[in-house]
């Protein structure tokens, strides 16, 4: 039975996250689940990269499924393209190994964190850059960021209730950068991240940018492991899933399937 | 009494325009008033700079109102955003004149069209970039926008059933350029435009980019004054109202009201 790999781009703000936490509930694994089941005639599991919470948005989240079809990768990706919503859509569909699975097969993610940073609301802005009103020094948060590179137990930032066996995580990049006009961007890559850590993370370097927290105060606050050190879990709508990237040979193969 | 300028900023998608054209249909003009009687509570008339059709968004739309309020703008300003919907918010209010006129004071307007030559619709950008698919030649657009720039009759690309007294307006500026991965952006500054000319030019110039159309048919167009020889008028929601400049003493005023 061949395994597909998907490319999802969608516009978080209306839906309950990837995953289903109550029925009837409006998710993105939910939605795309029923649309397969409408194309192929027979349910189909779909597993994804990272279950983004209710809110956030994903460039390039990655998804799998398995089903017993002769149809082309590309009739798929069209055919699931007219069944689902406009705020849901496959950017691209390859054939996979069979055993490819999503989560554990990718070696990176890369999440981005963006904010407005303007003297009024933006309606313009409002689905996918809060508001953080007055003078951040946005030097200051780029250099805080860095501290966050490598691998360190992110326990501080890692929402309180989680049950993971160890919350040391290894994070390749935490860039913090002004781009046109009164927006910052956090570009987060790590190798995994914990429940609501890039939003901590976020809420952490906000308020660095706004003095109530010294740009060098980082490795104390890791090293405290206790999330009341760090800043506010910032709003969902300011984040994005933007890519999941899969290693060597697995990569390779999965991006030339040769069908 | 004194008469005040609001710049506003509107996320147009669930707006029916500007204006209303049946009773009961949501504008950005009623909605304001709206707020605005809420808050003075008394009606007060607004007049807008551009009456921006349905869908149709604005980061810099210019409104004016005279109210018999000791209020100073800024605190009219907070109010009033407190009172608006999260898709419209006043990004600067001042004091001008009490002979200020949004629209026939405006010395030129600036709007941006916006298109994704993507390989598939986009969730993330639908409400803001409209889909083009296929190959686009964004060098022959850039080349053939330059032939709207000055002095025109452009009747060509006004839409039909106008009644206006005449279609010549000049165009400052007619600028395709693409920007970071498949977004294409078609900036028009203007003394004065036609209905609906701006989105007929995109339509027009997209037609240029398919190769469907010769980038040195410009002048021909223009000289056969005839709406039926343009491509179409491309969809509402790429279109936003980036600026209205005023000129010279009253804009230096109104920038240093001395309130």
């Amino acid at each position: 039975m061949p395994r597909f790999r998907l490319t999802l781009e969608y516009d978080g703000t209306e839906f309950l996250g990837w995953q289903a936490q109550a029925a009837g509930a409006r998710t993105v694994q939910g939605t795309l689940e029923a649309a397969l089941e409408g194309l192929l005639g027979t349910p189909a599991g779909v597993t994804g990269a990272g279950r983004t919470d209710a809110g956030v948005h994903a460039e390039g989240q990655v998804a799998s499924f398995a089903a017993d079809t002769s149809l082309e990768p590309r009739a798929i990706q069209k055919a699931l393209n007219g069944r689902l919503p406009a705020d849901l859509a496959v950017v691209a569909c390859e054939v996979v190994p069979s055993a490819f699975d999503p989560r554990r097969d990718a070696c990176s993610k890369h999440y981005r964190y963006a904010l407005w940073n303007g003297p009024e609301r933006s309606p313009l802005r409002r689905r996918h850059a809060p508001l953080v009103p007055g003078t951040l020094d946005v030097a200051a948060m780029t250099r805080a960021a860095r501290a966050f590179e490598g691998e360190h137990d992110f326990a501080s930032l890692q929402s309180t209730g989680s049950s993971v066996k160890t919350s040391v995580r290894t994070l390749l990049r935490c860039e913090v950068q002004g781009v046109a006009g009164g927006e910052i961007r956090l570009d987060v890559e790590g190798t995994g991240f914990l429940r609501h850590m890039v939003r901590a993370l976020a809420g952490t370097l906000v308020e660095v940018g706004q003095g109530r927290r010294s740009e060098g105060s980082i490795p104390a606050l890791l090293a405290a492991t206790d999330r009341s050190q760090a800043g506010p879990t910032a709003p969902a709508a300011g984040l994005t899933l933007v890519a999941v990237c899969y290693p060597g040979v697995p990569g390779d193969s999965v991006a030339n399937p040769g069908v």
